[in-house]
């Protein structure tokens, strides 16, 4: 490889040009781009997302809290187009200083309380609502072990093995070895947990499969990067299986739809403001703007 | 660049010799290669770590709680050498089952609880003993999304950008400025909330803080990856700032030591078992196995 005789600066410097499918997004620094308000429905939860795995960790939470009968877990959900920089205005920011999808504004108290990360907004509402997350100690920790991993694990995932292997302009050998070796890893680590266990915390589905559902989940049901094959995934049966029954939850595949613009237009819904937009879709409504 | 050439296959297959400095210890499956029982000391609490930024957040955390008067805090701190293998053990791996350190079993209840990734920890240790962790709903808000944001940044960090600046075999152009470009982002990010904050939940000194301090503080300190000047961390001001009042805390000076095989022998506590570890260290027991 030529790339052996790169030698890097003393100091790195900004170069616009080199950043790949994401040079318009990716940025070294952080805090607005543009004065933009965010907007405010009618619900106490205010969500502004896109249905990417990280998105779509909340969207199947509310609408699990939702089918349990929490009225107080209404929310709106607003589409954050990333590709075109809504995450840099003005208000998502004072929401999301890190300006990453999914951000959320709990407007039910006196005042207004902002959530960002989705594994923080995930253990917010499980405690808000007191679900899915269980309450003895060992399985609490249990639980909170496997969120956490979740969050640490994905950015390996995603921002290493997808990035690499589907969306750099270039195919860098040493890096989608790096990152495939350390994917397969983590399904094994699923794998192995899910032999035994029929969710991860143990007995009971709880935040932490609904935090690696979309992730691990989407890969071996080869939704993400087209890359099933290139990893085996059918050799993961048990994640295969706790992803499957997982599927099986009519407020998962909700969830999954909430904020979606992309796939087939029936699975998307742009905006949700009620329990009623996922029966009144119309093809005006969906897929068009995408 | 020859790699434009480089066609992944169509199945990826393990090849032993492509792994880089670390090859020895990546592994595309998991679960433990060996059998080996970890050792049990006398505390409530019993630690198998190494002082790595993960390692020491929940060390720093132990010392805090330990200064602040909470005998329940008391730990035994067992050495995992991850170049040898030790994670991969059969004990530890029943610790944790993603074979990573920080690792922890509370011994303090009827039944032993095991804790893994190192966010997980802090959290469980913040409410087991009710400090370094807000209860006020908002600020509460506030320290656990900046915590989870420590946890899905700092592989960008640290397993993006500090593996193939200073790491991996080869230097890759693309992949050096992608993760720069993310990591002074993130220092951005950092830096903007600091400018208005005196830590990252606010007023008061958090596990969010203690999360962040040993990736984001020791790299504009210029402990990690020689990377200071490459990455201008002086721009950085009110990291800093920020850095050099938790850098002053005795308990993070402590927690800092403690399972550290590196650096000068006078910074290297390899086990700890007792608070009077940190002032009977002998040249004869430090520096000498690393």
């Amino acid at each position: 490889m030529t790339d052996s005789a790169y030698i890097p600066p003393k100091v790195w410097v900004w170069d616009k040009a080199n950043g790949g499918r994401f040079a318009n997004i990716n940025r070294p620094i952080a805090g607005p781009t543009h004065e933009k308000e965010l907007p405010v429905g009618r619900h106490p939860l205010q969500l502004y997302s896109l249905a990417t795995p990280n998105g779509q960790k909340v969207t199947i939470l509310l609408e699990e809290l939702l089918a349990l009968g929490h009225s107080g877990a209404e929310y709106d959900a607003w589409l954050i187009r990333i590709s075109d920089g809504d995450q840099f205005g003005s208000g998502f920011v004072e929401v999301n200083p890190n300006s990453k999808i999914p951000a959320l504004m709990d407007r039910s108290g006196s005042e207004p309380i902002r959530v960002f990360e989705s594994g923080a907004i995930l253990l917010y509402l499980a405690e808000k609502f007191g679900e899915f997350l269980p309450k003895e100690a060992g399985r609490r920790a249990e639980c909170l072990s496997w969120l956490f991993w979740q969050m640490g694990s994905a950015p390996y995932l995603g921002g290493g093995f997808g990035h690499f292997y589907a969306y750099a302009p270039v195919k860098i050998e040493y890096a989608i070895d790096r990152f495939a070796m350390e994917t397969k890893r983590q399904l094994d680590v699923l794998n192995r947990r899910l032999a035994d266990n029929a969710f991860l915390a143990g007995d009971d589905y709880t935040i932490a499969d609904i935090a690696v559902f979309p992730w691990y989940g989407g890969l071996v049901k080869g939704w993400l990067y087209n890359a099933a094959e290139f990893l085996s995934v059918h050799e993961y049966t048990h994640v295969q299986r706790w992803a499957d029954s997982i599927l099986s939850r009519p407020a998962v595949q909700r969830g999954r739809m909430v904020n979606r613009i992309s796939g087939e237009p029936s699975t998307q819904l742009h905006e949700r403001h009620d329990a009623s937009d996922f029966e009144t879709r119309t093809q005006d409504k969906l897929g068009t703007k995408a």
